[in-house]
């Protein structure tokens, strides 16, 4: 293990799933824990993995992380904004600050804009969540097997290959990508679903649902709908920091279902079979 | 049990699962299964349910089903239609007709200008499926629990309590309920669904779709579009006898869509976390 200390800033699903997969994976580490909330902290305090304390230390004080050599920050994404500016007073000299954001770009000007230069910063995204956020929800082996988004800044090099060494050991997979094309691709496969799948519940699940229609409520809407009980807070930080992005995928989709809604309009059952049809083999294809 | 023969028309995913669950709970019932395609009829002869074979006798032939005082209609909702025209010349005068078609309004309609009075017809939904379709995907107990919707024509209450007893025996709960309140709730619950997901496959898989964005799909995707692979005829007729109810559905959504365009692209901080609240609250009280 190339790291001594690991701070996690916010104990939520994110970070309290690592702390689990950390501690399994490096017994010797130190890790210390940072969140707001007492009753987190006291919750966190509790979490074992094999009989042994998760966490070595828990604060509600940034001035706990200032031995940590890798820090992890696991909020929202305009929080990790704000917390950088704040990490920049306490970290040590040398030290490597992540997190676990689902958009990069912002982030990576925060930091660079935030920190001095002894402090390496390394965008990271776990592709890897629950419906349930918080501390909670949080659960061993989370991230095994998931793709974790790394974007690494020149000259970072050797920090980001001893970071992926410590994704690598808990069951990801680090995936280096720059943070224009990290933004661009989730606007598509993570932020259009989620949109669609919010738009979708606010319209079938609203005045008129009753008592009668939810008998008839099966796999299908569920599972389409499912991501839609995402925490709403971490969610509105993902579009506000990726909406040039998230808007031209928007757009592709309103003219998709336009499509769809002309077609049905016209009961022109060729074109409707050929969009199912496309959809159908581009989805089983995966 | 209140039928002696029983035929069913159409053997895919919903026609062979049913057989299996017929042939469990009622042993001396002879099954009589209908399909075009001579593999089909070759793979529904290999069928057993404890070693006894599901299917008493299998034919291309309508006319198989003369003695039949129970048929199910399995096929997709147009081909529905047009099959009742052929049962009306071979079914038997007293049988009971009834069809698992995800729209009721036209099937009913149909039902009523092309069988005689001595014939009952009885529209049926079970709520149940799964992505695949085809005798290959059948099994046991796929209506285990599923919500089964049953269109009872005024004069038809007998015949309907003794077809609602033969689905609760395979563990379906039936539900009576009106054509027009069917095809309107289902247009929410599961038509717009299904046209959502599709067109989002489309939009996300579409030509700028490659290896790195693979690497970046994650569960929320492929629960959002995992209904996209279901069969696109089927799919195709059910979206053609429901226009009505799907176009306001799909406007809907459509409006719904824009008001988050609206809000993306303005940068509206309340009005999202607004929208992505209401459908974390929504969703989750399912």
């Amino acid at each position: 293990m190339a790291f001594r200390q690991c701070g996690i800033v916010g104990l939520g699903l994110l970070g309290g799933s690592l702390a689990f997969d950390l501690r399994a994976a490096f017994p010797e580490l130190e890790i210390v824990g940072v969140a707001r909330r007492k009753d987190t902290l006291l919750a966190a305090a509790e979490l074992r993995v094999g009989g042994a304390p998760v966490f070595t230390e828990l604060s509600r004080e940034f001035s706990a992380l200032g031995n940590a050599d890798l820090i992890f920050i696991c909020t929202p994404v305009q929080t990790i904004i704000q917390q950088l500016a704040e990490l920049a007073h306490v970290a040590a000299p040398g030290a490597v600050i992540t997190d676990v954001g689902s958009t990069k770009r912002m982030v990576m000007n925060a930091a660079v804009a935030a920190l001095p230069a002894n402090i390496t910063f390394i965008g990271g995204h776990p592709m890897a969540g629950r419906e349930q956020g918080g501390l909670g929800a949080a659960m061993p082996n989370l991230y095994l097997h998931a793709t974790w988004a790394l974007c690494v800044p020149a000259g970072a090099e050797a920090a980001g290959e001893r970071l992926a060494e410590v994704i690598t050991a808990i069951g990801a997979q680090p995936r280096r990508i720059d943070a224009c094309t990290h933004d661009e691709i989730v606007a598509l496969t993570s932020h259009l679903p989620h949109v669609t799948a919010a738009a979708l519940a606010n319209v079938v699940l609203g005045g008129n649902f009753d008592e009668v229609a939810r008998q008839f409520i099966a796999g299908g809407f569920r599972d389409t709908t499912r991501v839609a009980t995402g925490v709403p807070e971490m969610w509105r930080d993902i579009i506000l920091t990726n909406r040039d992005q998230i808007l031209p995928a928007l757009d592709a989709l309103i003219t998709e279902l336009a499509h769809w809604r002309d077609a049905v309009r016209n009961g022109d059952a060729p074109y409707l079979e050929a969009l199912l049809a496309t959809a159908a083999q581009r989805r089983g294809a995966l």
